[in-house]
């Protein structure tokens, strides 16, 4: 059976459970530079301090998927936060469920960001790798350096249902 | 006296002596979640392990300033790095000088970025404040967190010249 996934807009209040959405807005903002950079300041819960984790900063550059989408697995990393922030204004979705160990895809949340908002996963959330819908959708991601292996994988495959994200 | 600096557009290996561009590139990458992603990964080198500071993740939204402009300061963190990716596309301008206790404006290096080439400053290195040249030119910037004060600037008032920018 065919199951739709209707995905919402991106907001802070929404994705709250997941992590932080970085955006401009009114609060926490501050004029510096004699008056012409508005700092919107510390958007982002950056979390690599597990194992003596330190952050890096890569550039992705994602291709669409074909269409329909179909959620089929689900990832994590729990010794790091991951930050995606568009650099081209081109939108994206985000599809997420809440950290705890064994998911299922009824627990699945999808989003759809703006090409102005960036989005950071808490330590373990779980989520699917970058859904855009453009291509050469291009992305500064700040995740955590490690030698270590930090990537748990869940797949949907043995489910009877085929998971369909409306957007 | 006016003093001309020219601006010279930036590279990775100009800039090494101040720190990093942040650029796509055939080095240093390879392809991820399953073919649709292309990773260049570990751009920066991201520096807050003084005193125990943490990254923190800000938007800036920057406004040009007259022109000429008339380089009359720098700025510098001595307990941190600094990097800056812009998110809508747009080209800037960055001054710096090498990370030693007394610079002149002779010191000074001006070069142009697009908008698709972010800067890192590493620890001490000294720059401009953000010189955009488009209304409402946002970045990304990833700083150092921490109660402590870690500014400090050198004015060029007192020089008996006037450097300007030609760009």
């Amino acid at each position: 059976m065919k199951i739709i996934i209707n995905a919402k807009p991106l907001s802070k209040k929404l994705f709250a459970p997941y992590g932080d959405v970085i955006e401009t807005n009114e609060t926490n903002s501050f004029i510096i530079n004699r008056g012409t950079t508005k700092r919107f300041h510390d958007l982002a819960e950056i979390d690599f301090a597990q194992n003596d984790g330190k952050p890096i900063i890569n550039l992705f550059r994602s291709q669409p998927r074909k269409l329909p989408i179909v959620i089929t697995m689900m990832e994590r990393h729990l010794l790091g936060s991951q930050l995606f922030f568009p650099i081209g204004g081109l939108p994206y979705l985000v599809v997420v469920a809440e950290a705890k160990n064994l998911i299922t895809p009824e627990d699945l949340n999808v989003f759809t960001a703006t090409g102005i908002q960036g989005v950071n996963y808490h330590r373990g959330v779980w989520h699917h790798p970058l859904l855009v819908l453009q291509p050469n959708t291009d992305f500064l991601v700040i995740d955590r350096g490690s030698a270590q292996n930090d990537l748990e994988e869940v797949s949907f495959l043995s489910n009877k249902n085929h998971w369909v994200i409306n957007f």
